[in-house]
């Protein structure tokens, strides 16, 4: 009989030759650890460094030097302790949030290698950790029924090219007869098809809501808003390096344009409840400015509206009949009487003053909105958490 | 009318403040740049580093001190520049290929903040690069139709847990009525039910051999093979920090034994083609093992086998009925005469004697085999290579 000698192969079974160096190398630093008090603790090896820091969205705020004052995520010195182990802990517990960090060894930002799963926005990979409570729990992987995510592609014959989607559907769709309402969610300027459903987690967002009977089950469809971009890094045609944020036909209407394409491809493609009072859209920044458009455009696709932290200017950022006569195209969208038309926005989001005027404008008109004001700025924290209650409005129609 | 400062908030719209940050602090290197003669060069930008390393598979290998004599990729040294930019570029062009590599700062393993998409394999994250040539390109995403890529769950009985798979279907799937034949693909012990689809390149080498008319368009089912973990990090109920490789039920028998579990599942889910005739398992490494035991165990399923790099041993890591008269149960198999029975590995592959051995024995049994012998060991570029050209026999009944 053939006998493997697994005692030494085990280790090294399925492990390129470079994870075997990873595991060779490999301490067993713990690292970010949730301390039972709810205070984190960050550590990191790091022997030859003379300097560590880490950075994260749950430190308080710096203003960068500069003209236009952006505010960043604040900055905290590790110190080295045995065996050239680094290592900070937060001086108070932090609330309930899942959060992003980075290191930085002598002003080189870097990843944590004790903590495997990472998080790409835009063009900065970050590790992610969660402090658990009842809002942060959503966004875990709990034990519920799970719907499938698939990334798929369609041809777009008002771009000339393939466009990949992601699309969720909920649990029990592949094997059901029943026809699904469909929510369009639409990432930022830098974002892309990826965005939504890695730092947004939609997918354990909307498997939560819909176990725990707080949202009706739904398809979500995230398209890729950037039209000179087919699909994220890594699945575009243009190779592997591309960590271009030059987008040339961005904002300038084709997006919105080709919008009803994207509904067809999908109704045609899924079991949808192809109805305007089945079709939801809504996105943040940019995703909401191509909402507002979008519904206004096309005011019998959508019933449900929502503008995130939305830019909600008339003007693109070209010539496009997308662009003119918007007064009479919101009008003419709200004499029709949307289900939901939902604007939420934080008190420091630079997009704060636009959307004051922006309200101005509907309450003149005396046209019916939902409005929410949170904290903070132009952050993943409050998509996610306008994500979680506008999913819980969506297509329920109370407000006819 | 509404006007939006289109020009000020531009850059920043959609991005979350630590993406501003990226921006803000974002250089114009280019890393790495593939240089017409097919030379790379590699660029990172770290004024007060002392010591710049480059590390990838594509340098002559290192043998790492110590008893097992572990290969690893070696390292390449960058020269500082002006404005704190280090370079190196390899002194001969490289082969075509997708190629991995991390940099090492003052001995910190960091990744190339110039290059935005990430590989993960086991814990051990790179940057990837492609130079291109005929066979290279069949990684590339290409103006080809696309299949379909989903993360699918399924509750296993045999585990008493929920599971996650990858599933690809080919372009078409969605809108058409044909039924269509299914590889399982698995994955090496470190690996989890991402692997192949990222560092394989799966879904990519399907859309092209499908094009090109060289593969039959096929589902390929890829899932997590180590049966204590639910999912992939970031996916698991185990929630974000799970750097673990102990890994406790793996080669018990158990995940050999859930497997009919796994097939009824896709064919009850999915258009296949439900008979043994189009039924295909292969897999890398521990993968490989797998498939050497699930199809011996159930031999009326699987009509083509393709062992990549094989752990070919008859033990597992516990008693298991699986593991028990194992020379018998292939018998039983070679005695249904499968249409393909696949072995490939490399020279100077760690498990290449342990194939020797289990060649002897099939040839002492007079069981026909096809065989594949590459240069390298056990690594990725071998198990494309091997995919490509399976993939290219499977469900093809030449062999009978």
């Amino acid at each position: 009989m053939i006998k493997t000698n697994l005692s030494i192969a085990a280790v090294a079974l399925g492990l390129s030759s470079q994870a075997q160096e990873a595991l060779w190398w490999k301490t067993p630093t713990v690292s970010p650890e949730i301390n039972p008090d709810k205070t984190v603790t960050f550590r990191l090896k790091a022997p030859k460094a003379s300097k560590v820091e880490v950075t994260g969205d749950f430190l308080p705020k710096e203003v960068l030097k500069g003209k236009s004052k952006i505010e960043v995520p604040g900055k905290a010195e590790l110190v080295e302790g045995e065996n050239g182990i680094w290592e900070y802990t937060t001086p108070t517990p932090l609330m309930p949030e899942l959060y992003s960090y980075s290191f930085i060894v002598d002003g080189l930002k870097t990843t944590d290698p004790s903590n495997v799963y990472l998080t790409r926005d835009v063009v900065t990979t970050s590790n992610i950790f969660l402090v658990d409570g009842p809002q942060s729990n959503l966004y875990a992987v709990n034990k519920v029924p799970h719907g499938t995510v698939s990334k798929v592609w369609f041809n777009c014959k008002t771009t000339g090219n393939d466009r990949r989607l992601t699309v969720y559907t909920p649990a029990g769709y592949e094997k059901g007869k029943d026809k699904y309402p469909v929510l369009y969610l639409l990432h930022g300027m830098g974002g892309d098809e990826e965005a939504w459903i890695t730092l947004g987690r939609v997918a354990q967002i909307m498997d939560n809501l819909i176990a725990q009977g707080k949202a009706k089950p739904m398809i979500v469809v995230m398209p890729n808003g950037n039209v000179d971009q087919q699909a994220a890094a890594g699945y575009a045609p243009t190779g592997f390096i591309t960590p271009t944020i030059e987008l040339p036909h961005t904002m300038d209407g084709t997006f919105e344009t080709s919008f009803p394409e994207i509904v067809k491809f999908i109704d045609d493609t899924y079991r949808t409840n192809a109805r305007k009072s089945a079709r939801a859209i809504a996105g943040l920044s940019m995703g909401g400015f191509h909402s507002m458009h979008i519904s206004k455009e096309y005011p019998e696709l959508f019933d449900y509206v929502g503008l995130f932290s939305a830019s909600v200017g008339f003007k693109g950022r070209a010539e496009s009949s997308i662009y003119q006569n918007c007064e009479e195209k919101i009008k003419r969208q709200f004499a029709l009487k949307p289900a939901l038309y939902w604007i939420s926005i934080g008190k420091e989001d630079f997009l704060y003053k636009e959307n004051v005027e922006f309200r101005k404008f509907l309450d003149k008109n005396k046209f019916n909105y939902f409005y929410l004001e949170t904290d903070d700025g132009h952050i993943w924290k409050n998509w996610r958490t306008y994500l979680c209650l506008f999913a819980q409005k969506a297509f329920i129609p109370s407000n006819k």
